[in-house]
């Protein structure tokens, strides 16, 4: 039941492309499904008649007449069930309902440490996911798929996170069977940075091919998308841009980060870094909101550090620009809320280091979804996958 | 005349999806290419027709009698015409006469310097097409395509270098304009390090989906493979792993890179950095090759600088494993022949480094196509851009 691409290769439309016709587009005629795919009419009839059946696809009124009489017209039937989807990060988890086309419908928050372990966390994931269900009338039966992201490595194939820095306790834990022995649906596990590109892409920067997703909460990780698609690297671990090494000019000693090695981004520039850092100059904060707002008061040295961290930021962003040459990047998490003492050191470090070629058209924008462009994202990235053409015949066969 | 992917979509299989199954097969009947289509068989007989008539497609005999006569067999006809290639290294071309499949038939060499300017590079290029040709009994007519690549980065759109560092003279030098003024025919321009690393994917490593090819010659370059196609980023610039900055613990100051900038990877571990530094303690070497001879004769100080070259690059490898997450990285350039020397270095750094889960299946090796890779690759990318679902039909057009 894992999710993943379909494989390509030149065929005729099959039931998943025809499907992938009335998703894309509302209201489509019989005529309008043979001239975009070259089928034939008794093919295209077959089809529709398979996705009319299984209620994919339903009419939805008449088209004006083509010559004796109108012709009908069919629309993706985005209500035949829903989506479940939990966006758990380090200190709280968002769950939603979601409809086929992974538009959010209702949704619910509650703060929860990560750190307890897969058990109590799934198990708060699956409260919600009912009660989310009952205040819509829906039942487990109607669910069509889950999607849970996580702030740790996961392999994607498996569905199992893997030697997670702060997730203790969930290193190879099947999420993937917890959540499938219970709703007995495709499960969609990912990491959190991968569901926050998807979302920033597809809501506001559709048009973007590659596009580098930067999240700055208590850690630092990234998503990428490549041609509009998430893109996971060979194991799923591709966009770990927190624990890459960075040149420190005025540090007197290497931190040591979370993952035991010294010098990474996040050891400098994380939401948990700063929080010691502001400690250490006798500062009273106790978590990475307090030293937001600290920021946002304009306490000299929380400045000072934002400003360093954003320099820091910006090294590592320089090095995946000339790595990855994307045209957008979105900075997201909560250290996206200082912007203004972020974003110059970004923006410097980015334009001193990096290819003219690189930088010219290149735009570094804050997320404009705030905290739920993993929400938004994982929806959609569920649907997508569960519709994809070459699974939907799985689907079918589920009932 | 840009080369560039065709749309993507769902469609029925024209011509040019025809002409890739003949392509991929050889000897394939009618009745194959319906099956592998979903096409009618008078859609396939229109289609195989004007392959026919434009001889991109041959009969190849006769097949197993399927009924009362036997079926008629077809194959791609790779000597329709010619592609030519000019792999440019900073002082040195390779050039070669290919046949339609992109398979090398005929090669030269010649020692030249890269920062001469454009005129006079292609002027040499141009020189050994006219030999190549001349010796295969081929015209300038019988060109279906012309690639070039150059060490330095090309705006792959427009065909043109882009504020390359070591390449005086040729800053959006039209390179493309120039072959196609002369020959008519499609023109690819293109990074070497793409080139190369489409080489080592399609000759070595077919089945790998994320190759990332590091080339340690003069300069320090990488090309990336993403799902079985070159990665070149929204400008072309991706893979520009010679200009990242690394942290070093052992150098007194940070020595200036060609760039411009500080700090960069190859400004310690490039073979003109290596160089440098063998000339300033006082041993007698003028050329990268020299360097590479002193490193093998076990000199002291020169391998002790090969080591530290390596422990650099293993820095910058580490930082493309994090983000990337490549299956195979592939090292190639004339550095690569001091494997031994190196790759004890990159190694260390690179599972000191990154994440468990990006390497436990990583491969790192030498390449074992020598410095071919860039001259095979090029090939087969003109050969795939020329014959590209959705550009059949431009070619057809030329005649």
């Amino acid at each position: 039941m894992s999710i993943s691409p379909p494989a390509t290769g030149v065929s005729a439309a099959g039931l998943g492309e025809v499907l992938a016709l009335f998703r894309a587009q509302s209201g489509l005629t019989r005529a309008d499904v043979m001239q975009q795919t070259g089928l034939s009419r008794s093919t295209v009839n077959q089809r529709l008649d398979a996705l009319l059946a299984a209620q994919l696809v339903i009419p939805s009124g008449e088209g004006s007449p083509t010559g004796g009489r109108p012709a009908s017209r069919f629309t993706f039937h985005r209500d035949r069930g829903v989506l479940l989807v939990a966006d758990v990060g380090a200190t709280g988890m968002r769950t939603a309902l979601c409809d086929l086309r992974g538009e959010v419908r209702s949704e619910q928050e509650r703060p929860m440490d990560v750190a307890a372990g897969p058990e109590p966390v799934l198990e708060a994931a699956h409260e919600m996911f009912r009660a989310l269900l009952a205040a819509a009338g829906r039942s487990a039966a109607d669910v069509h798929g889950i999607g849970i992201d996580v702030p740790g490595p996961v392999d994607f194939d498996s569905g199992r996170v893997i030697s997670p820095p702060i997730m203790s306790g969930w290193d190879r834990y099947d999420i993937r069977g917890w959540f499938a022995s219970r709703y007995g649906c495709p499960v969609l596990v990912d990491k959190d940075v991968n569901a926050m590109a998807f979302g920033e892409h597809r809501s506001i920067h559709p048009g973007v091919r590659q596009l580098l997703m930067l999240k700055v909460g208590t850690g630092v990780g990234a998503g990428m998308i490549i041609g509009g698609e998430v893109y996971r690297g060979a194991d799923g671990a591709a966009g770990d841009i927190g624990h890459i090494q960075v040149a420190v000019d005025d540090a007197e000693s290497e931190p040591v980060c979370r993952c035991g090695n010294t010098g990474c981004v996040e050891a400098y520039a994380g939401g948990w870094a700063l929080v010691r850092d502001l400690r250490a100059a006798g500062r009273d904060v106790a978590t990475v909101d307090d030293a937001v707002t600290l920021i946002r008061t304009g306490d000299l040295a929380a400045v000072r550090l934002a400003r360093r961290a954003g320099r820091i930021l910006g090294h590592a962003i320089a090095d995946s620009v000339s790595l990855f040459n994307p045209r957008v990047i979105v900075i997201g998490g909560q250290l996206a809320r200082i912007e203004e003492q972020l974003f110059a050191g970004i923006r410097e470090m980015v334009y001193r280091r990096s290819l003219p070629l690189a930088t010219r058209n290149l735009q570094i924008v804050a997320t404009k979804l705030d905290t739920r462009s993993g929400l938004i994202g994982l929806a959609l990235l569920l649907a997508d996958g569960i519709f994809a053409p070459g699974r939907v015949e799985e689907l079918l066969a589920r009932g």
